[in-house]
């Protein structure tokens, strides 16, 4: 369809221009074409578009934001539309225009020599693991949405997911970026430098804004060795804090083999065997909590496994587990991991869901859940709360399960969210944590981080704003509202 | 001696105000006493100042930013005074207070279980190191000036070092920060969390600003589990695409076990040998390139020498190395990075140096040291042109001596070095490099970012400067002249 029959009616200047940058069907106007953009995947969020617009290069990029920026129009960065806060959701109104990065999909360059890769912000994560893979590298990042992610959404959201704990978050990964900042300007900062001290660090600003300081277009991201060993266990515990002790013997007796740490509470994993046929508890639930342990290395025939049982065998002898599977297969490890991987689907599936992704110091976790705990229920008599987390990164998700049945007023529902909500962000501040370790902020938590933010933090950081976008048009009310 | 007596006549409320704050024998005005604070190390930069004050505490360091701010006089943080770029010398006039941190030299925790350290900025770095050390953990920063630089002023320049390769510069090391802001404003970022997406990452600003936005009064840092097994080899080569080739081989066989890769070229060893008495060369130069691997691991008795000398047996039959000398006794090992770490010393004592710190795309490093060599003796026929540096950061050290003799006069030699830095700067830019790989801007360098740089970027950072320091009055002029 011709862009003139998809309008709204009327001539629309802004549109046209557009079109003659990136191509009729690049622009999208129409509703029904523009549902995949305008709502979040989880359905929580709904804004309006006056476009939805592709554009093919980082000039096209440059050109789409300058026609934009010229007519007071906001510009919503896109991604794979995964994010879990909304930041990525246009707001209401017709003023908005939508940069969905689709068509940015190359692997510019992947060098095994240098261990780098440059990309394009549209490529998917898994795209981008593929070719670190075929010149015999890895790259880390990896998450539950890397099949529709895309990296430039991963960078803008500083994501995080079950690599942190050996290899860092996102921000850590990057060594270079191209960014189109809200005037149109191109930051050419695409180096691929292990090393440069001249001057500020500009790209760190773009990593973690959520797309509000500018449009991520390409990056040169840090490739490693490829893991050719591994070892897993499953590990059965009375606490969090014995949990921490095992990982403490780990750490001491195999240093950063320590590739993956997740530990699940017994109401978690009852969660999912009630309500994901599909999954299989390959083992007894016979205590509180449950932690995977994956010890993994880049060479080749490394023993991992007797290692590992040495440290399980330490720990039985100070009494800090109960007891432990050590897989004994590929099949086995993938059956375990299973477990960890349907945690989301469980949850979904047993009632209304709200969820958290504090971050707290190491040996705060054990008491940040246990409080949480214990004021969720009393608040909430028919909540359930169910645990898991990246316990090395003290990244523990408190998730509270309401009955649906009860939830069906959205207001008295609402009304308990925000009681939950403040719950788990007073512990997570009382505890000297962040109340988003890995998902952002976006529109779902602007107001929770006002209210516990040291209020300095959030000038500095709408100064900054204002700075580089000071007609506020770059992906506008995320983080923080400007007022 | 009161401060009164101390100071250059008439009264000076600001002196009587800062004396207040920090107490009188903190408070250094007399010129002899500011000597060590107004020189940089190596005597190339000297300022004045009225007066040198040692804060005892973040308030104190508030509190004296505070009072200078309100009377419009500069600020010049300085830690060890050991940087290479004259950032921390202040400049002349008599309205530069220099803020030396020494007194706040608590580590103030360190914690195995989360692998992480809480230390204050002045404390040195070679007491972190051994605070780590003293829960068997490892911090990785390290870099000749350990002994008497401070971790404030590393965090401050984003310092490399010999551990990069491996760790990551500084600023991958740093997890939380606390600031005192140009207006006085404290800057609470001092988390320990491994993972927080709670909006910008504000620290970021002032990690390698070189003191140009705030104060680094203490920081939270990562530790690591420590080296319990190495192994150590001298390869002798043909040519840096040689050592590259090596650092491939070594990658796919041990992954992030390769700890340390070294070049030096035969000039540079033969600087040594000519003029620093005691230090014994271990091995004959017959190569122009030399290489020291260091494999290390954090597990005790794992064997590195295997896989070592099998990738130096692959590494003969593919022609890549003439010879290697695998070190069979930590003695051997401590002998071959002697020569190594007295660089600097055999530069000093063999001419004028005019060194340079350029960051390159590792496959670039072999055609950049090329030119660069060509070009300058082409162009200083009398410059002995030397070469070491991080081959696996790509930060290759382009060293000219020049003849002392014949730099008797200044404003010629000046000249001279001015060329030379052209040169240098010229073919950094054409490799897609950076000027700066880890010794920072400062003073040294201004000019010569100013001519290669992006005008856009820098452009940037002065407006950053300028909305966190609109009077100029933090660290100016360092890194960049604000007009």
């Amino acid at each position: 369809m011709p862009l003139t029959e998809n309008r709204r009616g009327g001539s629309d200047g802004l549109l046209e221009s557009l079109a003659a940058v990136v191509g009729d069907r690049h622009v999208i106007v129409a509703g029904s074409d523009q549902e995949p953009y305008v709502v979040d995947w989880r359905g929580r969020y709904r804004g309006s578009a006056r476009a939805v617009v592709k554009p093919g290069s980082t000039q096209e990029v440059a050109a789409v934001v300058k026609l934009c920026a010229g007519q007071g129009v906001a510009i919503i960065p896109q991604g794979g539309n995964t994010g879990m806060c909304g930041a990525a959701t246009p707001g209401n109104g017709e003023h908005n225009v939508v940069v969905r990065m689709d068509r940015m999909r190359n692997i510019r360059s992947v060098n095994p020599l240098a261990n780098t890769i440059t990309v394009e912000a549209g490529c998917i994560l898994a795209e981008v693991q593929a070719a670190a893979a075929t010149v015999d590298r890895y790259f880390p990042l990896s998450l539950g949405a890397e099949g529709s992610c895309q990296i430039g959404g991963n960078i803008a959201t500083n994501a995080g997911g079950t690599a942190v704990l050996r290899y860092g978050p996102t921000r850590e990964l990057v060594l270079g970026l191209e960014v189109v900042l809200p005037d149109g300007q191109i930051f050419n900062g695409l180096r691929a430098l292990r090393k440069d001290n001249t001057g500020y660090d500009l790209k760190q600003l773009f990593i973690g804004a959520e797309g509000t300081l500018g449009i991520i277009t390409a990056a040169v991201l840090k490739l490693f060795a490829s893991p050719r060993s591994s070892a897993l266990a499953l590990l059965k515990l009375q606490s969090v804090e014995q949990a921490l002790e095992v990982m403490r013997l780990l750490r001491d007796a195999v240093g950063d083999r320590l590739g993956s740490l997740e530990i699940m509470s017994r109401g978690q994993i009852e969660v999912i065997a009630e309500t994901v046929p599909h999954i299989m508890i390959p083992f007894e639930l016979t205590t509180p909590w449950y932690l995977i342990v994956e010890l993994t290395d880049a060479l080749a025939g490394t023993d991992l496994g007797g290692p590992l049982e040495e440290v399980l065998v330490r720990a039985f002898e100070a009494k800090l587990i109960d007891d432990a599977v050590v897989a004994s297969s590929e099949a086995q490890a993938r059956a375990i991991w299973s477990v960890r991987h349907s945690v989301s689907e469980g949850n979904k599936r047993s009632g209304y869901v709200v969820s958290h992704d504090s971050a707290v110091p190491l040996e705060r976790q054990a008491v940040f859940a246990d409080n949480v705990e214990r004021r969720i229920v009393a608040a909430v008599p028919h909540a359930r709360v169910v645990m898991h987390g990246h316990i090395g990164d003290g990244n523990i998700h408190m998730i509270a399960i309401l009955d649906r049945a009860r939830c069906s007023d959205a207001e008295a529902t609402a009304a308990l969210v925000r009681q939950i909500n403040e719950i788990v962000d007073d512990e997570t501040a009382a505890q000297g944590g962040a109340i988003s370790a890995e998902h952002g902020i976006g529109l779902a938590n602007r107001g929770r981080l006002a209210r516990v933010s040291d209020p300095f933090e959030i000038d500095l950081m709408k100064r900054i704003k204002t700075l580089l976008d000071p007609a506020n048009l770059m992906n506008p009310d995320k983080i923080f509202a400007v007022e």
